[in-house]
C-alpha cells in the first residue's frame, strides 16, 4: 500500500490533545465518541488507502485533459469520485437535515487529512465543494440549500469557487466581472475567472459555480463584491439539471504539480450571459467568502500535514530497504539500510516531528471550531471561535510552509532516485509547492494574523493561547529526564519569543506598518513552531504518564517530541530576533526598489 | 533579455574579497589583473545572456531525446555548444601549454556562474569534461593529455565522470565494473554505469569516459578500484575518432528537471568488451576521482549560485511589474507593484543575501585554490590547500542547500503564476532540486566536512578561519550605524556558535560519532551561515568606506548585509543549540528503527 492512514497516532491526537470526549458532550454530537471516531477513520482509511492513493500516480502522468470546452478526468477518478459521493464522505461534518453526517469537524479533519495524503488532486474537487457548502449554509435561502446542499453532499454535483480573475490575483478589490439583473431576480453575469479548480471535469452531472461579481453601480473595491451561484447546467423545477448555461472552459492550465486537477479559465457570458443568482445580500459577497475561504484555508492547512505524511511513510519505507555505505561508528563492516546512518535518521525525524506537530496543531483547532458552533454558552463558543480563527492562518500557512520542507527532504532521502519521476517523491515535492500560495500565499496569512487576529484584540487571544504554553511547560517542570529537560528549555524560550513577539506587534502595527509587517511570515512561522511545539509538550506529558501501556508507540512520541525540542523549537530564538530585535523591516526596507 | 550576469557584483567581490590584485601576483598569473577580469567577464556574460539563457526553457520543453542508443541534444544546443567551444570557454583555467588560458581560477568562477545560471543544463556537459581534464591532468600520461586534453579544451570532444552503478550510489566500495588487461596495455572493461551526465549525447565527435572499475584480484572495497579512459570512439594514431567501441546508452532518465541534460545508463562492454586504457596507477583510482570530484563539487556549488541568482533576478523583474494591492502603511489608495510589499522585499532580500553571501564564500575559496597552486612558498600554498579543501564541501552543500530555498521563494513571489509552467519560476526550482544530491548529497558533504576537514587536523583550519571572522567582528566594532550594530552583534554570535561546533566536533567524534553525525549537516549549514556571514560583514566595511563614490551600489550592499545578519546569521545559535547543546544525536537516535 502506497499510503497507509496513521489511525492510531491520529486517535491519538483527537483524544489526548484535541478533547475529542468532550466534543462528544456536546449538543447533537452525542455519538461522536471515541469507537464512532475510530470506526469512521477505518472506514475512510480504507477508501483513501485502496482506492485513491493509487490513482494518485495516474493522476500525475495522466492529467485530466481539456478539449473543445469538456475536461475529461483522469481514467479511474470519475469511479473514484462515485465511491467518495456514495459513501457519504462529502458530508461528514455536514448537517444532518441537508444528507450530511453531522459529525464534529474534529472526526472529519483526520478524514480530510487522509484524503489529501492519498490523492491531493482528487481532493481539491471536495474541498473546493465543502466550501460552496459552506457559503450556501451560511447565505443561501432555504430553496438554495434544497436545491444545491444535498446533492453536492451526495457527489451528485460539485461545487467551485470563482475569486481570481487575470488583473485580480489576491486583490478581490480589482474583480470586475459584472452581473446584471434580469428583472426576474436571476442575474446574467459576464466575464473571466482564472485559476478555476475544478472549474469543469466530467466526473458529476452538474457543477455550482460560485462566482463573485459586480452588480451596476455596485460601490468600488471589496464593499461592491457580490456572491452568485451560476450552475454550468441550469436547474430544472425537479431538481434535475436542465439547458447548458453560458459558463464555459476555454482552457486548462500546466502546471507544476497537483496535474490531475483542471486547473480552469472559465468565460461567463460570452454567449449572452451566464444565469445566475444572488447568495445573500448584495455586496456583502467578501464577507460570505471569507466565510468560504476560512473552512477552505483551514483545510489546504490539512493538504500540508497530509502531503508531508504521505512524504513522510515513502522516504521511510525507501530508507530501510535502500542499503547502502558502512555506519560512521564502525558498528558493521558491511553496507546497512541508510535508515541506520544518522543523517538520514535526522531528515526522517524532521519530516515526522514537523508533521506530527502541525496534524496535532490542526486538531486541535478543529476541536476549537466544534465547540464554537455547538456549546451551550455564548461566551464560551464565542472564545473558542475567536481561538479558532487566531490558529486558522497559521495551520494554513505553518502547516504548507512546512509541507515543502518535509517534501524536499523526502527527495533527499531518496538520494539521485528521488530525482527520477519515477520513484514519485518527487511528484509530492512539486503537489506541494502550491499549497503556500492558492486560498491566500502564506503573506496573505501573516497579514490576516496580525491584523485581524492579533492587533485587533490587542493580543488578547494570542495572550491566552501564550498562558496555556506557560501552564504546559509549569508542568514539564516536575518532570525528570532529557525529554523533558530539552522541552522544558525550549518550549520556554518558544514562550518567550512569542510572547516578545506578540508584543512587539501589537505594539508597533499602527505607528509603523512597514517594519511589522516585514516581520509577518517569520511571525506566522514562530507562532507555528511554538504553538505546536506545545502540542508536541503535550503529547510528551501523556506519553510520560502511559509508557508502560505501549512503550514503542508512547516511547516514540516522547523521543520525537525531544527531536522536536531540539530541531525545530530551538529556531524560535532566531525568529524572535528578526522579528523584535531586528526592529522588524528595517532591513527589509533600507533597500529601494530600484536597488533590488 | 532573460539573465543579465551580474558582473559589477562579481568584480565587487573578486576585488574586493577575494584578493584578485593578490592573486595576480602570483607566478603565471601577471596578466590577471582587474582589467583582464572585466574583459573576461563582460565576454562570457555575452555568450551566457544572449545565446545560452534563451536555449534555457527550451531544454525543458523539449528535452534531450533517445532512439536506438543515439542520443540528440535539444535543438540550439549543439550549435551553442560549438560558440562555447570555439570561444575558448571550457579552457579559462586550464593551461596553456595544452591550450588552455592559463587564468586563475577565481577568474573563472564568475564565469562558470555565468553558465550556470543562463543554462544549469547545457552547463553539466562543461562542467563534466572539467573534471575529466582535472584527471587527465593529474594522473595522465603525457601521451594522454596530449592526446584528449587540447580536444575537450576546444570542445572538439566532451567528457563525463563514471562513478555510479545500480547498487553502488554513494557507496563507491560497492562498484564491480571490472576491467580485464588485454596483454597489450590496453584493458576490456564490463559493467553498468547510471546517472552519467551527458553519457551520451550529438554535440562532440567523440566523448571521453572517465570510469571506475576493478582489475582482476584487486583488492575488497574503495582500495581496489582503477580509473580507466573509455573513449566513445577510440583514438587513431594521428588523434583521430576511429571505430566506435563497445560502450552505449541504453537509456536516459525522466527527471524533475535539468531535462535537457542526457543522463544516462551506459552499458560497458555488452558486445565483446569496451577498450580502455588505465589512468595513473593501478587500485588509486578513487584518489584520482577525488580531485575531479573536489573541482566537480565547487562547480556544482556554483550552480547553486548561478540558479539562486537567475530566480533572484526573475522574481525582481515579475515584483517590479505586477500591481496588486494597496500599500499596508496606507501610502498609497491604489494597487501598487507588489514589490511595495514588506514581505514581498523580504522575500527578494532572502534570495539576494543567500545569493551574494554564497557567491562570496565560493569566490574567496576559489582564491585559496589558486594561492593554494601558484604562491611561491610550499608552506603557504599548503595552508591555502587546507582552507580551500575546508571550504569546498561547504560551498557544494550550503550553496544547494539554499538554491532550495531562493528558488521556492522565487515561486512564492510569483503567486499562483509560479506555480503555472510557461512563467518559468517553476523551472529553477525542479533544476535546483539536483543540486543537494549529485556529486555527494549534503550529508556526504557533512561527513567530509567533519572527518577528514575538520576532525583530522583538529580543528586547525577551521579555528584559523573563526580567527578571521573575529578580527572582522572586531574591525565592525569601530563603527557605528545599525547595519554594523546588527552585523556585529550577529557576526560575534555566530562566531561563538560556529565555535563551539567546531569544539563539539573535534571533542566528539571518536567517543560518539553518531551524535556528532547527527548533527553534521547543521554544522555545514552554520558553517556556511557564519563564513558566508562574515564575507558579508567584510564586504559591509568595504561599502561603507567607498560609499559615497557610487551611493546606490554600496547603499545596497550595506542594506544587504544588515538584511543578512538580521535574517539568517540570527538563524546561528538555533543550529548552534541542535548540534551542541542537545548533544548533536541524542534524539535522532533515540527512535529505533522500527519507530519510524
Amino acid at each position: 500500500m502506497s499510503y497507509t492512514a496513521p489511525i492510531k497516532d491520529m486517535l491519538f491526537v483527537m483524544k489526548e490533545l484535541a478533547g475529542l470526549e468532550h466534543i462528544a458532550t456536546l449538543p447533537g454530537f452525542e455519538d461522536a465518541n471515541l469507537d464512532t471516531a475510530q470506526a469512521v477513520l477505518e472506514e475512510s482509511a480504507k477508501l483513501c488507502g485502496e482506492v485513491l492513493a493509487p490513482l494518485n500516480v495516474e493522476g500525475d502522468r495522466n492529467p485530466s485533459s481539456w478539449k473543445d470546452g469538456v475536461v475529461t478526468a483522469t481514467p479511474g477518478f470519475k469511479e473514484a469520485f462515485r465511491q467518495f459521493g456514495e459513501g457519504g464522505w462529502q458530508g461528514v461534518q455536514h448537517p444532518l437535515e441537508y444528507e450530511g453526517q453531522g459529525l464534529p469537524k474534529l472526526i472529519a479533519t483526520p478524514c480530510v487529512e487522509m484524503l489529501n495524503a492519498s490523492n491531493l488532486s482528487f481532493a481539491l474537487c471536495p474541498l473546493l465543494t465543502d466550501g460552496a457548502i459552506e457559503a450556501l449554509l451560511t447565505a443561501g435561502t432555504e430553496a438554495q440549500k434544497q436545491t444545491y446542499v444535498p446533492k453536492l453532499i451526495s457527489g451528485e454535483w460539485t461545487g467551485t469557487m470563482n475569486l481570481t480573475e487575470p488583473q485580480a490575483g489576491s486583490d478581490l478589490a480589482l474583480v470586475r466581472t459584472r452581473a446584471e439583473p434580469q428583472g426576474d431576480g436571476s442575474f446574467k453575469l459576464f466575464g473571466t475567472k482564472i485559476f478555476i479548480t475544478w472549474g469543469e471535469h466530467d466526473m458529476a452531472k452538474n457543477i455550482a459555480h460560485l462566482v463573485l461579481a459586480r452588480t451596476p453601480n455596485a460601490p468600488e473595491g471589496v464593499k461592491g463584491i457580490s456572491l452568485f451561484i451560476v450552475p454550468k447546467f441550469l436547474v430544472n423545477e425537479d431538481g434535475s439539471p436542465g439547458a447548458r448555461n453560458d459558463v464555459h472552459c476555454v482552457s486548462i492550465e500546466h502546471k507544476l504539480g497537483i496535474k490531475a486537477s483542471p486547473t480552469a479559465v472559465l468565460q461567463f457570458g460570452d454567449h449572452g450571459g451566464a444565469i445566475g443568482h444572488l447568495i445573500g445580500e448584495e455586496n456583502r459577497g467578501l464577507e460570505y467568502m471569507f466565510i468560504m475561504m476560512n473552512a477552505a484555508r483551514f483545510a489546504v492547512g490539512m493538504q500540508g500535514v497530509g502531503i508531508s505524511d504521505r512524504a513522510y511513510q515513502k522516504a521511510v519505507a525507501y530508507a530501510k530497504d535502500r542499503v547502502q555505505s558502512r555506519p560512521v561508528d564502525g558498528s558493521a563492516k558491511q553496507p546497512v539500510a541508510i535508515i541506520q546512518h544518522p543523517d538520514v535518521r535526522r531528515m526522517l525525524a524532521t519530516m515526522r516531528g514537523l508533521t506530527e506537530a502541525s496534524r496535532a496543531l490542526a486538531y486541535v483547532a478543529a476541536a476549537h471550531c466544534d465547540i464554537a458552533h455547538r456549546h451551550a454558552n455564548e461566551a464560551t463558543r464565542a472564545e473558542h471561535q475567536a481561538i479558532y480563527e487566531y490558529l486558522v492562518p497559521i495551520v494554513k500557512g505553518w502547516s504548507t510552509e512546512l509541507s515543502i520542507d518535509v517534501t524536499s527532504l523526502g527527495v533527499q532521502v531518496h538520494g539521485g532516485m528521488g530525482f527520477i519521476e519515477e520513484t514519485g517523491a518527487a511528484q509530492y515535492y512539486r503537489d506541494a509547492r502550491i499549497l503556500p500560495i492558492y486560498e491566500g500565499t502564506t503573506a496573505i496569512q501573516a497579514n490576516d494574523l496580525i491584523g485581524r487576529k492579533t492587533v485587533r484584540d490587542g493580543g488578547k487571544v494570542a495572550k491566552s493561547l501564550l498562558a496555556g504554553v506557560a501552564e504546559t511547560v509549569e508542568a514539564l517542570g516536575a518532570q525528570q529526564g532529557p525529554a523533558f529537560e530539552s522541552m522544558k528549555k525550549y518550549l520556554a524560550q518558544g514562550h518567550r519569543s512569542l510572547s516578545a513577539a506578540v508584543d512587539f506587534v501589537v505594539a508597533n502595527t499602527k505607528s509603523d506598518p512597514n517594519a511589522v509587517f516585514a516581520g509577518s511570515v517569520p511571525y506566522l512561522k514562530l507562532a507555528g513552531i511554538v504553538l505546536g511545539g506545545w502540542q508536541m509538550a503535550r503529547a510528551l506529558l501523556v506519553a510520560a504518564a502511559k509508557r508502560d501501556e505501549d512503550p514503542s508507540f508512547y516511547g516514540a512520541k516522547i523521543a520525537t517530541a525531544q527531536f522536536y525540542a531540539e530541531h525545530v523549537l530551538t529556531q524560535a530564538s532566531a525568529l524572535e530576533a528578526s522579528i523584535v530585535s531586528a526592529k522588524g523591516g528595517e532591513s527589509v526596507l533600507a533597500l529601494s526598489e530600484d536597488q533590488f
